[in-house]
């Protein structure tokens, strides 16, 4: 048999307050606990960060389901859940651990469970009765602590000092695949996990296609470059989008590259609590479409970023959450000209008491 | 107004093919149509890799919804889908244009959609009825085609260079990080999209963790490493590992790596069509126990890889998938002696008509 270490129950923080918080929202809403799917909703609760974890939040009880490549994983990372492990993962052997907890009303969301999953485990967990509560882990986590916006610095000083050694390092004949990797692999050697999503290196006119994956194209004199990238630090996530311009870009470049400074400007200037997403989304579109671009800025002004690079709120038409201090998102407008090239500029603020503070500190080039 | 190219409607080969596969199982389960959900089927149904995509397949049509950010995307992978834009990805605007093709009975699958989604989009899209049909793509992708399996091999050919230049680049000193990042680094200097999957890299008795987050730890002389890495090439995975001994390893690891090299040179004599996964992953666990470490063989033998580095078919305990030629999977037994250390070796094999084909051909060092 294997032997484990002797179990902390004692929680420490942050997770005891995170847990409290989700107790007070599962006794608010009459339920006797609630599961926890998502991968880094668990870590966010627990510090577990195993790729196949269950955790099960009941009044009493932190109960972390997982198999046994994660065993002792699951102790060192959550020494104060009861650790269970179990051979399968099917809904079957899940429900038959949850009933022994007894939970009569068990909340969870309805956005991380597919159907199959629902229809299967709905029927084994009886007579426990599932109850779908949307969003209430991802709602918690929208607004970060301290320690959260530390690691969030962390991710985006990484990413800042990988730019920096990568862009000195980029000459002609260099590949976009090339510089990606090179960023990748300078954040790496900084710290990070790895690159917080698959970074974008788009050449010239390649830029004009906002989710760009980099190719064998190579650099020319005369081109400009956009790099859309971010490096995960402890799981959290940084994100920017710069420009490097040519010594001569052509005068439409320049221009698209100004409208665009602009409302990125204009939009961290007017960020702050008590707006909504929506209100700040807009500040940056009106602008751009009052110079002729609307329809040529073709995607939100930006997203929340934390543990997930793309969390809650969005930043966009339509988006009614009200901005609150804590929250971390991203501002990064831009316009796309179809054969002839693109614009964005990314940055990431933290909006705080009376407006917003610019975490990131990369110079924006100028062409 | 943006002008696209004009569109062709041919559609081309492999997508030609597997659209009249689904379109087989349509009518013969009595459907409309079949909505594809996930990104890797969308990509082998229609070669269209866009992060935002929905794609419905009607006996007529297959219609692409995506949004703004992928428009030029959509038109050079998918000439041949009718491209939808639309500005929101909410199951109402989805249902809004899904009934424009009034399809009667509406497949999908269900371990794909979230519960949220299937409730919204089941009230907005009558008269449609949407049918829960599970696993119809992902069971068509199991079987590969000459193509997926060319584009295998190029992934393990480029994860396989990677690893010989990084291991003549590994020394006393260097970190697991480092060398995680050098590999993938490497990797992508070949010409992977990435890393088909985090790379494990473990010194010493971090190799006792099935699935090890690379850390800070630097290499001692001494020290042996588990490496479990595969690349990304073209959307397709490769997916290895491989232990790196030092001059004088301790003679119980040795002895575990004696045991588990037999278990999967048996599991590769033994691997046939006609078999089911569970018989094949008993060959590697029969002789893992008959040694003494059963219980420290805690994972299943392999998986099926292709677009994704985890996909069907699972080869474990309790799996009756049969064998059947063109499967691609993975032979991995590990054992894994905590505070000691662990080994775990795997390669990629591909069934055949009469047997298997070993796709993998690094040499598998000896202690």
């Amino acid at each position: 048999m294997r032997k484990h270490p002797a179990r902390r129950r004692v929680v420490p923080p942050p997770y005891r307050q995170r847990l409290a918080a989700l107790r007070a929202e599962i006794a608010k809403r009459e339920l006797d606990g609630y599961l926890i799917l998502s991968r880094m909703d668990q870590y966010w609760l627990t510090g577990f960060t195993g790729e196949d974890g269950l955790v099960l939040v009941t009044r009493r009880n932190v109960v972390l389901l997982t198999d046994g490549r994660f065993d002792e994983a699951a102790d060192l990372q959550a020494p104060f859940a009861q650790k269970v492990l179990r051979k399968q993962r099917t809904p079957e052997v899940n429900a038959a651990i949850i009933r022994r907890y007894r939970p009569g009303r068990l909340g969870f969301d309805p956005a991380q469970m597919s159907l199959a999953d629902y229809e299967a485990l709905k029927k084994h967990v009886r007579p426990t009765r599932l109850v779908p509560v949307a969003g209430t882990v991802p709602a918690m986590r929208v607004c970060k602590d301290d320690g959260e916006v530390k690691a969030t610095r962390r991710a985006i000083e990484v990413a800042q000092e990988a730019f920096e050694r990568v862009r000195r390092w980029i000459r002609p004949g260099r590949t976009e695949r090339e510089v990606a990797a090179r960023l990748e692999y300078e954040m790496r050697n900084l710290g990070a996990q790895g690159a917080s999503f698959p970074s974008i290196v788009a050449f010239g006119r390649n830029s004009s296609l906002p989710h760009y994956e980099p190719g064998d194209v190579r650099l020319k004199k005369g081109d400009w470059i956009l790099v859309d990238w971010g490096a995960r630090v402890g799981w959290y996530g940084s994100d920017l989008t710069r420009m490097i311009w040519p010594a001569r870009p052509p005068r439409r470049m320049v221009e698209i590259n100004q409208v665009v400074r602009e409302a990125h400007d204009k939009a961290i200037a007017a960020a702050r609590p008590g707006m909504t997403c929506h209100e700040l989304d807009r500040v940056a579109r009106e602008h751009i479409a009052s110079r002729g671009y609307g329809p040529q800025f073709n995607h939100a002004l930006g997203h929340g970023l934390g543990l997930d690079v793309h969390e809650g709120p969005r930043v966009g038409k339509d988006t009614q959450t009200v901005l609150q201090p804590g929250m971390i998102v991203t501002i990064e407008p831009g316009v796309y000209l179809p054969g002839v090239g693109g614009v964005r500029i990314e940055d990431d603020v933290l909006i705080t008491k009376n407006g917003c503070k610019v975490l990131t500190s990369l110079p924006i080039a100028q062409p």
